[in-house]
């Protein structure tokens, strides 16, 4: 497959959610959208936390049609819906063999346990952020704890509408 | 005083320092240092908490000339240095009588505790980051938990070399 790009948007502070789990505060605009078609038309696999599935199935949010999701969780024994495949087995060994594949790019979405597991076996090659300008105050960090210092290459940066800033990064090592 | 800016060198994941609190990564360049040297001319205070200061000292860099330093810390008995006033009052209530008085900007740096309550009072009126590429892993956050969401306004967004990102924002609530 292309590249990995874990991609979110989160508040200044790195949170993806409130701490109740919601994601009212997220800002749209044409520009946004617009932006999301393009990046969806390069991706035709996504890969989320059970966190981030129970998240985004609050938001209403539909499936991206052509696009398969991979839903990873050791506490889920079945898929909580059938257009998502489940993966309970090792995220990094999954993810290494997704990866070998024919395909176009990969989205990895949230933060915590999965977030690491993929960063710290070198598997996301670009990190994507749409920092919204608030400080939610609590809630789940995007970043968890890693055991080593990543370096990051900036690509782009853009201010969007309502003052959103977008960054891009290459990761470095 | 004039306004009261909230301002420092975080990792993309808003770390303010590793877990050993050091800064070694922090990238310099001559535009950087322009950018420094024109805001300590128009601060004439800096107020920091006691990990700050820790932090600050490892660093061996010298306090701006003019620029009064106020060390905020209820567990310290003695000022570290002479030209450092100690507080161990209320934080909050110190800066409110000292924004009051006449003076040019007053500059805050550091997280935790300390700017959680100059926060969650009201006093912090701009907020201003740049943000390194890079994800340090661990090391203490810049923002602590607030019992509230705190909305902002970009002002100014603008990539620095390196590929730093410099963000300003002002405070709305």
């Amino acid at each position: 497959m292309g590249k990995i790009t874990f991609g979110v948007a989160n508040s200044l502070e790195n949170r993806l959610a409130r701490a109740d789990d919601t994601a009212d505060w997220l800002l749209w605009s044409d520009e946004v959208k617009a932006a999301i078609e393009d990046f969806w038309k390069k991706v035709d696999a996504v890969l989320m936390g059970r966190k981030t599935w129970e998240a985004i199935s609050k938001m209403d949010a539909p499936l991206q049609s052509g696009v398969k999701t991979y839903l990873f969780s050791r506490s889920l024994k079945k898929s909580p819906d059938e257009s998502v495949e489940l993966v309970s087995t090792d995220a990094a060994r999954f993810v290494r063999t997704l990866k070998s594949q024919d395909g176009k790019d990969i989205c990895c979405m949230g933060g915590g346990d999965f977030a690491r597991s993929l960063f710290e076996a070198d598997l996301i090659d670009e990190l994507s952020l749409n920092i919204h300008p608030l400080l939610l105050g609590s809630g789940p960090p995007l970043f968890p704890e890693l055991s080593r210092q990543i370096d990051l290459k900036l690509v782009e940066c853009r201010t969007l509408e309502h003052g959103c800033v977008s960054v891009t990064y290459r990761i470095k090592n």
